[in-house]
């Protein structure tokens, strides 16, 4: 580790000019959350293997920024060299620099992994005290970077109607009209979702994402794909071509936004229009759309700043919303995935009660502990969590998971974003809570599940926690609220349950879109949400529920002002253990809730289950009496 | 009115430089929101008596700002020649001064009547466009005021110690230690309930507040009183000489505040320090702090900028957190309040029975409908609350009303700021909603409550928005919450069960501090606010439920992040209406918590009232069943 910093320094040093500061953000030169083996340079600088986070080199000290879901991570997986900076507590990045960076310093930067609005704000921190925000001509960390690992070709494929709901062609339309709309004649895509939902295509570049390191550029007569051609298969190709988007070298999109800025970019073959797809007619404007939140610094500045149009990505929204095919196979989606949780949790209390004498799911009491017990069938988090993998992998349209797994016994279910490896991950405990926390991609939908459970005996205290965080979870998705109301301004929802006990939990709004892009939008019909409240004690336990919900039209009595009102729908099914519920904190209201999502989720997984896991799910979701 | 705006318009011509437009804001020198007859220059040029709004006059038009209280009442009020202008969907003031008044346009405005936080605010709006914001040297709608009401001589009176439960010495130690603190030599104090807290002095110069007009000075060792001083008996000038406060007059302030920016400011008499109160030592700061909030922008231009302290004053929170005796005596001033509105309720629902033959406050049918009543037995809003007031009045330490009373019948419940006049005001209805929200100044506290209630048959839909609105104000008060909370993150509360039947109200965040000046600063214990949500039907009714609470330190089971808890105590008395309440909408919860505070008021209000009301109020609050 300390080479790899002493090796930045002397490429800061050699650098012209000489670098004050190195900045090697967590994010590729898509502003990705997650982001491919070969892109994780600040892991790769700091140690530090949460998703979300920011390293600074100086000469003398190495800092790492990040936020209270991975303080406890970050404090243990960051050597000495490094100091551990808590958003929301220790000054912000920018400020930090600008405060405490000589007078005139020089603070360099890779502009392929920093967005237009980051670079801006920096610029902005920086000017008053002389300092100038850097841009490396080469990403100094990939030079140092002896192992890292090697571009992967992984093919493109097609994402199919029936699960898209929408054609390319339908896209690209209400994009022209869009760019028409703002004058604009034409738009660089940076974000790989958008990229991908809008050409319906797929990848597997980055683990739990499907998607592909690609580029695009819409005009009104044109369409760009920039990837690394040889994952282009004929038959994608074709799909392409048929739409009018033109194929080109992932490289190309730096000099194409050149030619874009200066009207000059053109297609290299006019015969690619076909089929039916007619070419959009040439518009006159000249301004050119780039998402500031997501378009990287480097692209920005290779256009004319009086002609850019920096507004969020229409296709943000656009994704968002989702269309009737895309919720049909969501909620479907959710169901199969619901009962590969129901087989896991079947399976795991199976396992708890042999292996260590636990008294299972629905007994609460101290079991026959068994002392010992074989390596071989030894139960980790991480062995625990294969298997929900493969109970999942069975199932149709199964492509992988969609974030790592959080698999997490006792205290380490305190760690927010816990992420267990095979080597060092903990062993089940019978006397402890388990939280799990996982998702998949399907074919037809992606899903997200938080359950926590405990197999022996649950202290008072643990359940009137659960309790809380059931309770903030049911109110959350049973509110009703105005057409324009921003998801986090009903956070406090879920929270009042657990402030009536002075508890509390550090994780950000939890009511956010899928996709971070759209998080500053109001809620919308047909927009998915998750309602994940949780409670979190240091070094004891962690409890986390987690649903994703569709917002819809509510039905509601009256429409004061014509705003028009919004409701959630539940679209994930499994059952919360009612051994960890204190049934006397539930209102009336709870409990009846609680009651009709047990009786749904038995009927709506039962297809899926065979009889012994039937029997299971129906004492899981016997109905309590109000 | 025409005469008005012409006569402006050749003042604005003839003024140096001629004025392409003029600002006349509600504010008077202080920046006050309620001001003296002789201060209401925005309603003597507009016509609108509204508490809040902002006129513009350019040469050939005149527009009217003003907030979603005030939108109906304004329509009714302004004549043909305003244009109505609604904050939150209009462009803000000076957007639209920017946008509409011409490059280089001089925007005349009377800097006493604007803040400092107001006039940079527009400044920077103008800058780009070429305007200018240009002082008046003399305020222009005064000299086309002919029949101006005149200066008034009201004595200032000596706040008692028993009731401020703070001596002024103590205060100003206090405020000294924070000049120091925050390095400044002295502070400016423009706001005049800060003025009046710190003195403790109290006067009758502003309608419904207890004040004062006058400015003071602190600095480390020295501290001045400006005010007409033909309102400063000698008894009050001996309690403020024994404190160290020299008594100038009222306009000597602003040659003041430019001997202070050049460390001139002294004491006329050496000798008024005595009585064993120490002259604090000068300190060699050179700040000066002034409220860039409250603090008009004549003074501010009268300082070196660079030399200038812009931060909230810190006499708003001192002020905010009520020390034990200001507590005790709010609490007795709202119980002996709460007795007077109960006698309001008994005397109203006789009444309305005699005059009108309506079925009264508990029985809830059609009544025998009285065709004819003669005009002198006629209830009327403004005859009803005289009453209500006379029956504040008949109450120990009463010193009169603390806002104009809003009694309101059917309809004109629905304008949400609505103020009644005797000429014109809506006679009683047995058939329609009445709303009272008024509240008295005593000596030893400051009321503020609303009641909503029918004496004839009130419709199911009637009923089922009262309930929601109940709802949302006792989950509002039942709330426990972290220190560090907003008020305004906790408003939602109160909307929940509203928008569960697509229901919402227009006034802002309700639970506010009692002081507009701390409204920006967390909720802490010994602050008090009002839960006060509602719903308005245009053309129809109105609906508003408002208790004053104490913030209190909660006793939770456990302290989550070491935070601290807060928790809200009810100190308003008075029965909510059972006729209006669906109870099969209410919870447990709310039921349990209407049973103990319907409770608590009989006990609480019992030595208050006569026989005949004792029994009113115990069929008033008898307990429902759970």
């Amino acid at each position: 580790m300390e080479d790899i910093l002493a090796g930045l320094r002397a490429l800061m040093a050699s650098h012209s000019p000489p670098l004050d500061a190195l900045v090697v953000p967590s994010e590729d030169y898509h502003q990705s959350e997650y982001v491919s083996a070969r892109d994780k340079r600040r892991e790769f600088v700091s140690g530090f293997t949460g998703s979300a986070g920011l390293a600074l080199i100086t000469m003398n000290e190495a800092r790492l920024w990040t936020d209270g879901r991975y303080f406890l991570q970050a404090k243990q997986e960051l050597s000495h060299q490094w100091m551990l900076m808590r958003m929301g507590e220790d000054p912000a990045v920018d400020i930090w620099m600008a405060d405490n960076l000589p007078e005139d310093a020089a603070i360099g930067i890779d502009p392929w992994c920093i967005s237009i609005d980051t670079a801006k704000k920096w610029e902005l921190a920086f000017v008053l005290k002389g300092q100038k925000l850097v841009q490396t001509p080469t990403n100094l960390v990939d030079e140092v970077w002896k192992n890292r690992p090697p571009v992967e070709i992984n093919p493109v494929n097609i994402h199919p109607l029936k699960f898209s709901g929408r054609s390319v062609a339908d896209k690209l339309k209400d994009l022209r009209e869009k760019l028409i709309r703002e004058k604009a004649c034409g738009i660089i895509i940076t974000a790989l979702d958008e990229v991908a939902w809008l050409y319906n295509i797929r990848g597997s570049d980055v683990s739990y994402c499907p998607v592909v390191h690609a580029y695009a550029i819409v005009t009104s007569n044109s369409a760009f794909f920039y990837v690394d051609k040889r994952k282009v298969s004929s038959e994608v190709n074709l799909h392409l071509e048929k739409n009018g988007i033109e194929v080109r070298e992932y490289s190309a999109v730096s000099s194409d936004v050149s030619l874009l800025a200066s009207h000059q970019l053109k297609r290299g073959k006019s015969e690619l229009i076909g089929n039916g797809t007619t070419e959009a007619e040439e518009n006159n404007y000249d301004l050119i759309w780039a998402d500031p939140g997501s378009c990287c610094y480097a692209l920005y500045t290779k256009l004319d700043s009086g002609k850019v149009f920096l507004q969020q990505s229409p296709l943000a929204l656009a994704k968002a919303l989702k269309n009737p095919a895309e919720l049909e196979g969501l909620k479907k989606a959710h169901i199969r995935d619901g009962a590969a949780v129901v087989q896991y949790l079947v399976w795991l209390d199976k396992q708890v009660q042999e292996i260590y004498g636990a008294s299972g799911y629905f007994l609460d009491g101290e079991g026959v502990k068994k002392k010992k017990h074989s390596e071989t069938e030894k139960l980790t988090e991480v062995t625990a969590s294969d298997k929900l993998e493969s109970f999942r992998a069975s199932k149709e349209h199964f492509r992988g998971l969609s974030f790592p797994t959080i698999s997490s016994v006792g205290p380490n279910a305190a760690i927010i974003h816990y992420s267990p490896h095979a080597e060092t991950c903990a062993e089940f405990n019978p006397d402890s809570i388990y939280l799990f926390d996982s998702g998949a991609q399907y074919l037809d939908g992606t899903t997200d599940i938080t359950r926590t459970v405990h197999f022996g005996k649950p202290s008072a205290h643990e359940k009137a926690c659960y309790t809380a965080v059931l309770k903030g979870h049911i109110a959350l998705g049973n509110a009703q609220f105005p057409n324009g109301t921003n998801g986090h301004a009903l956070d406090i929802l879920a929270r009042v349950p657990l402030w009536k006990y002075g508890l509390d939990y550090r994780h950000g709004p939890h009511l956010i879109s899928f996709r971070p892009h759209a998080r500053n939008v109001p809620l919308q019909a047909s927009m998915t949400v998750t309602d994940e409240p949780g409670y979190y004690e240091d070094g004891n336990f962690g409890i986390r529920l987690e649903n994703v919900l569709i917002v819809n039209e509510a039905d509601t009595k009256y429409n004061f002002g014509d705003k028009g009102y919004l409701s959630f729908e539940h679209i994930t099914w499994a059952p919360y253990q009612g051994k960890l519920i204190d049934f006397d904190l539930l209102t009336r209201e709870d409990l009846s809730w609680l009651n009709a999502y047990h009786s749904k989720c038995r009927d709506i997984l039962a297809p899926y289950l065979d009889e012994s896991e039937k029997a299971w799910l129906k004492k899981a979701t016997e109905p309590v009496s109000v």
